[in-house]
This record gives structure tokens, sequence and C-alpha cells, in this order.
């Protein structure tokens, strides 16, 4: 594999409540091979969904959306499309890990790995598609605005960041850099 | 994702003894999230190896080589073009399961699912390329051949078939159609 960019970890995020979409911020994040233990997508298999029409809903299939990557870049963007408040937008989209230094990180193709400086390595399971549960939180987060759940869609589709799964456990702190490797 | 091209399982194989590395063949497979139970390849971990050198060898990592697929087309070419006998090429690959009905099968993008009739599910992990152990092996069941060792890795790079994780566990039997889904 080739190394070509190079990202630095500029937030580490995760859900307070796995009942609960939006990720609030840490210092650090603890991976083992189901992602984040206690995270809303933590897991070795999950349940499919809507995602997956080629299943019938709630099957058990390999969890590969375990964690949620976003990039400052594209969130700044489109946080100026939108016309809300970037600051907020990592967790209100749910993210996991803000990496900045990269644009279009989106179009990073499946296979491509991230590796971090302290030995945690992620597997990039390619574009993470809009969906409507970040629309939804941010139209609720700014109700001065109106369409926002649409325009959440429409706006963040090929910018939302990638899903990616644990390639290698450990820990990851923000301010880490990562090499990523492509295929 | 899209459905584009369909195949068939025309054979299935699995180590009859982990410590080695070819396949023999079987009737069907009985699939989990680790692969086939009992193979030499079996796991949701693994160790890294030789074609990881992002990683120390021996480092715990995820298994996406949990099966190698190869195709009936690419291996008539490569046993014609190494000039040895066709059929017992799938076991001395070490192969888990042959594939008939597509051109250029180890293009595959990582990331494509292929869905069988009764229910499995496998995530194309991308191109397997070339090992020493085939070529050993070939060479081995071919005396009356010179530089088999070498002229494996020469002429299988690019159609020596792809590895895959399992997406959805079960059995998979010869003679079932297999869809494979672009992402």
């Amino acid at each position: 594999m080739r190394h070509k960019y190079s990202v630095k970890v500029v937030g580490l995020l995760c859900t307070p409540d796995p009942k609960h979409f939006y990720t609030e911020s840490v210092e650090s994040l603890v991976l083992d091979f189901g992602g984040i233990p206690g995270d809303r997508h933590y897991g070795m298999t999950r349940l499919s969904g809507g995602r997956e029409t080629h299943f019938p809903r709630g099957t058990q299939i390999n969890n590969r959306r375990q964690l949620s990557l976003v990039s400052v870049e594209e969130l700044q963007h489109l946080a100026e499309r939108l016309g809300v408040a970037y600051d907020p937008l990592a967790g209100q989209m749910g993210a996991n890990i803000l990496l900045s230094g990269m644009n279009k990180m989106t179009k990073l193709p499946p296979g491509a790995i991230l590796m971090f400086e302290e030995g945690v390595a992620l597997h990039c399971e390619g574009e993470n598609h809009p969906c409507r549960f970040p629309g939804d939180f941010i139209e609720n987060q700014n109700q001065h605005l109106s369409g926002l759940r649409k325009a959440f869609i429409r706006e963040a589709t090929g910018c939302r960041g990638l899903v990616a799964s644990v390639e290698r456990p450990g820990k990851i702190q923000v301010g880490e850099v990562g090499r990523i490797l492509l295929p």
C-alpha cells in the first residue's frame, strides 16, 4: 500500500447515550475490534437497516459501520452551504473522529487504511451517505432556519465523511497524526 | 448497490489440515463471521504477515482474508500459461470457492458483495496477490516442469482471485447462483 496523505486528529467524539445519535467530544478513544465500547455503533456485528436493501431489515451482518469519520475542510464548506454554525456540526452528525489536512476525504476508496501514530489502524469502508438522523437533529437545533432536514441530505452528499472499522485496536488521542495508505 | 454480474458456485474447498495450505473439495461450507470453522484461514482476527508491511509482523489485526475465491475462467487461462493441469489448481492454490460466469473476477473492487441464493453474503476485500505457497506447491506437484514457483507469481498476478470475508453467515452449496452487487 502507498502512503499518499497525512491527516491530524482534531476531535474525538462518542455517543454519551447509545439511545441517541449525537456524539460529544472526548480527549481520547480506546478502540477494540468492535469499535468504541459503549458507543451507539459498537459491535462486531449489527442488524441491517434501510441502507442494506439487499438484506431483509434486521439481518445480522458484519459491522463495517463502527466509526464515522468527518473532515474539518468538508464540514466547514457544509456549514457555509447550510448557513449553520460549524462548531457543533461533527457532534450533530454523530461523528467519532474529526480529521484535518485532506480535501475530499469522503472520496477515499474502500480499503484505504488510516494508520495513527500511537498504533490504531482503521479500515475505510467507503462513503457515509447522508441519512435523516443528522438532518432532523440539525433542524431541531436551528429552529430559526427552515428546510434543514432536506437541505442536509442534499448538501452533505459526497462530503459527509466515511464509515470505518477497526483494523488494529488501541488508543487514539486528539492531536495525533495519521497516515493514509491507499490500496 | 447495483446488481451487475451473476456467478455460479462450481466448487467448494477447505483445508483438511490447517497446518497445510492446500484445500480439498467438499459439497458444502457452513460459514460463521470468522469464515470456515477449522479452516487454516478461520478467525475474526489474525496475525499480520509479509503482506502487511505497514504493521510489525505478528500484529493482531482484523481478519479480512477469511476466504479465497477463484474463477474457472481465470484458472483455465492460468493453467494454460503455466502448462499444468487445470483440475487440481484451485486446491493447490488454497482456494475455498470456485466460481464461473465472470471474466476478470479478480478485478472486482473492494466493497463488492456476493449474495448467494441460500442467504450467505461475502464481502470482497480485494485482489489476492500471489504469494510463494501455491507456487511451491504447484512446483512440487509438477516436477517434470521447472521454474513454476516464479512463473506462478508472474502469471497469476491479476488473475489469482479475491480475498473475501463473511458479511452474512450461513450454508453455501455447490451449484448455487450468486449475484454480485457493486458499491
